[in-house]
């Protein structure tokens, strides 16, 4: 109810703290018998982590996985799952300047106001390193979906103005940005350099596609398949939104233009973005998110200490000049894990009506 | 888990279709004692029914709620309040020429494959006639939150191509689309008038703000605050997308220009919308959220039929050119139900450290 | 949160008075496709409605279930079933006398310093009147349950100090007390007519036998089957234990006359009673509960009014001498609900490696 | 869903098996500013853990807790609270006797029925060293209830056919069976030194009373403060049964000797336990459990092995030969997460209409 667990059947409950002892994760609902691939999980860290590419920030954090419950020789065993992340790099003494003070565009203040108590060492609870245990769990779900056949794909999709032309999925590896396209990605990456230049930061939009969804999941109502992802992108630290399909842009169009007409051979365009009342419909899911610009920045801000004084202030240290490509990694986690969720929440109607993906 | 349900301490859970016998709601969590105001919950459905004006469908449902249990003497008990309303004007017979088809831009084949069977009348279950149960309660929630000084107000920002060009809150509800802004609207009513005669309809977007919070709600990690609104903004039918403060076009802006600069007196700006990792800043909460235009249209449409046979489709009928204006209530309602759930989170901490909002 | 729903994927919430307009239930996650009973689950209301036979209360309550939701041309469609029964013989005004008055053994005490407020017409909420949603929701479960192969049965083994000699399941629907033993029933009547002369009432034991489970049902850890059925049973009005197999018996027998032994043809004793580390082991699961003496008595009691005063009570009206006969089904329906849910949370884990009951 | 959750708004979720790497908890819920008591803990771990007295299993076994996260400068911060326990004395090799064979009373079957896969290393998650998680966050819960005026103490009132005479709470931790009769324990001590050189084992009773609950806690319905507590210590590994007050006695009692007569100055009697309606209602809550006997005992038993034959096993190693004195601090873990979660959804009502104890 405090809000660290995360879904119904396929549900995870994460813990720790930036500069805490360790993070981790607990998955409750894993499936029994299963071989899960630990360098697989190992890679979804990495993808993650600090010190990765010259883009992001160059803290060093190997984010070890270990697991310490629910396999037994290799194996899955249907009980819960821990996973845990040492915290190596910690280095709460770097925080003491900022421990009086609310950095702009953090939750210092609102933490500090809901709790009456903040743990100011990187942020706490509230820095983006609480995201270790998402991957993590996401790198589980990801496995399981792949033996359902699902394949999720995110990347940069836009960033400090720099709009991707084409979609290719093969490149998105191959440069430090997680674009989709080499060219927007090198200047980019310019960009950053320039903006890094500038002690500021900019923000981006990151696109996810989901293959291999059949017809069928996703509950009505309350808890529709885009609904519940929306939820868990927007759990996610520095999105400010979401939308699905055309998005946005179905505000200007009309209903002969919006409607997806459909063929015996699949639909004839993908407007809904895969998703139907709530159902996907065997098309292609795709979403985007957009990302604020870092919030850390040494650029001079204007804001009030704990006393209520107004103070000015420099967030220096190691931060990410753009979030956007240690973030591709964290949305395909958190959909991972509403897939995987509504994947078994559909097993138990004990039924098994899907359509093929088309 | 089946999804019909909503909320955590403030829990609804409504039933109902289209053209059964009824539709409703049960709120599990209503605090014992409160003098309810039947009266303001009769027009919030009013708001949201059919035939209220010309730029909305012309069906006549007077959608009058009746309260079976929860209250005593005038007063809620604290037991779950049921609110029913049946259906008067179902005519099942009049979807007997679409029960074999799949209506583009319907759930109507998502539904049948999910479950193996569908109620075709009017959508079943995935009509936006479900909404009934949510504005009922969400008329309880608003009751709730004017007593601890929250107000909710959201109104449509463009629609069909025209957008408002000023926020004048009073204006609302003195013109059918429900715009926030007069001259707009003419020229949305008239965008109505020709959409409606070329059997077409239009989107929009809706915006809405929310006032007299306090700093201090929302649960971090997964259940912050801005991610439980876009659940539940995301639940509703039609919806594709929403955006918090600046929303997308934060993917633009620099750290510097994002971040909201604090002052003894407040925040500066209000580019976060309110919230500051997952929790309310004491700003006013601004999201916005995009209508898909209305998918019943008179229009030609490609489809396929329930053998799988390429078929032509006009949806006839009594529907809604512009879905906005009775989405409007919709939307406050799910934002109320967000919130009030959220302060009784918040209240279980067991301290009040609220700040007053800003 | 608040206490009105029951169960995971298979999930109910139920509401109404006992003098209140009606009282019902939701059921969420009842499968697609069903063609449900609907004179079945009247019978089951009517094995549960008072004035069916003498030794229950003489009201009159005719309790008709109507469906207003979750069905299509006789078939379930997998949204809410909703299931109202409204009060007819609401008698508000025969409970002017008590209003004041707190009865002992009744919660009307501890719901008005709960809630400040009671609705005291009947007990309201607290009223066993509130079982009928989960008897209309069991009888459900039942059937979903017999295309399983689950049968579940419950009868009186013990009123009024009088204990079955034997176990005949044929006849407990053929005595007025619901008894296992024709014999010892008929010295049940006799007591009843007793104890009701003396203006006084019994308790008892209802033993619950389920046969045809499957080896597998059951979440170790916390949802342990019993542990789940303890709450369930626990959650009826006027229970006050729960044991399973040789349940406090236990207590003074050693591991090696505890331990079922096993052979390849099953276990050769009960003592478990069918559950092993909270999950079902194929054999019948046996469990009993104890009943407390109705607390509606005429008998002169000592007590205090609302303003704290001495008083003394008799409580009139017509009430049920012996719980026993009337609980039977509400054990059942509790019963059935657990099952069913635990089927669907096992069908959630994606295989079948369900052994045959034994 | 899988069952390794417990609690709403103090809510905690276990990991680890016997022979894994460790055990552990996560309680989400902890109130901010704390000043949690380690040591205390620690103590809770000791009263649990094997080797403490003669009387129990000479398993050495140090238990020592460590604080993961949701700590800072030794107060709680509000964020998750993670506890894990080493495993420092694994001895998976132990166990390769009786991988193939299914230990009657265990779980052996039952697991590997449901999931297809068993880690046989201790009984795995079956082992009751899964309560460890279960201790640690109820040393928790009892700190917070201690603050709210909530002692809850639990202790042998049976073990091996002999009775406690008298409740002395002062005697209890001064004797190896943690009775409440110096001398009933010290005939106890004799019979476990008998029945282990009979390589058996015996069960008991545990009684546990809750002093300084105030009126009003527990939901009505299906949350009855008495219905979660059953289903909290039905959970507990070898528990058989739950009853509440006078328990299953009422069986043969008549109302007019069961209702709690009430005074201006409390409750006459206690046949009721403290509960009325689920709600605590003033009165000391009283109940009590069943301790089957231990399973595992080196008595010749008949089972069948992995491939369905017949064959016998004696279950060697370091067991107890009676489970209630480490099941004692177990049991008042469980009553103490339940009460503190329930004060939290009292919390919640957002009013505070407690009575004082009685």
């Amino acid at each position: 109810m405090a809000g660290n667990s995360f879904g119904q059947l396929f549900r995870i409950t994460t813990f720790g703290e930036s500069h805490g002892l360790a993070v981790g994760v607990i998955i409750d609902g894993v499936p029994p018998g299963f071989d899960l691939d630990l360098a697989a999980i190992q890679t979804e860290m990495d993808r993650r982590r600090p010190g990765q590419s010259k883009v992001v920030t160059m803290r060093k954090e190997p984010d070890k996985v270990e697991i310490m419950s629910g396999m037994f020789e290799g194996k899955t065993t249907g009980t819960p799952l821990m996973m845990i992340v040492h915290n190596s790099n910690a280095r709460p003494g770097d925080y003491d300047n900022i421990k009086d003070f609310f950095r702009p565009g953090h939750a210092d203040y609102t933490y500090l106001k809901k709790y009456g108590i903040r743990d100011y060492r990187g942020g706490g609870r509230a820095s983006a390193r609480e995201t270790v245990g998402r991957v993590a769990a996401g790198a589980v779900a990801k496995q399981l979906l792949a033996r359902r056949g699902v394949r999720i794909v995110a990347y940069t999709l836009r960033a400090g103005g720099i709009a991707c032309k084409q979609v290719d999925l093969d490149v998105i590896e191959k440069n430090p940005m997680r674009a989709c396209d080499l060219e927007a990605a090198e200047l980019m990456v310019t960009r950053v350099d320039e903006i890094r230049s500038q002690v500021d930061s900019i923000g981006g939009i990151i696109e996810c596609r989901i293959m291999g969804v059949p017809v069928g999941l996703g509950e009505p109502v309350f808890d529709k398949l885009d609904a519940d992802l929306a939820k868990a992108i927007l759990s996610i630290p520095a999105t400010k939104g979401i939308e699905f399909g055309t998005g946005f842009a179905a505000a200007d169009m009309t209903g002969s233009q919006h409607n997806d007409p459909m063929t015996p051979d699949g639909f004839l365009s993908n407007n809904a973005g895969g998703i139907l009342g709530g159902i996907s419909n065997g098309n292609e899911i795709v979403f985007r998110t957009v990302i604020k610009p870092t919030s850390s920045i040494a650029h001079e801000q204007q804001t009030i200490n704990t006393s209520g004084e107004p103070v000015t202030i420099r967030v220096t240290g190691r931060h990410d000049p753009c979030l956007c490509p240690r973030a591709v990694p964290v949305v395909e986690a958190m959909t991972a894990l509403v897939l995987e969720d509504h994947f078994k929440r559909q097993e138990s109607l004990g039924h098994s009506c899907y359509a093929p993906a088309g």
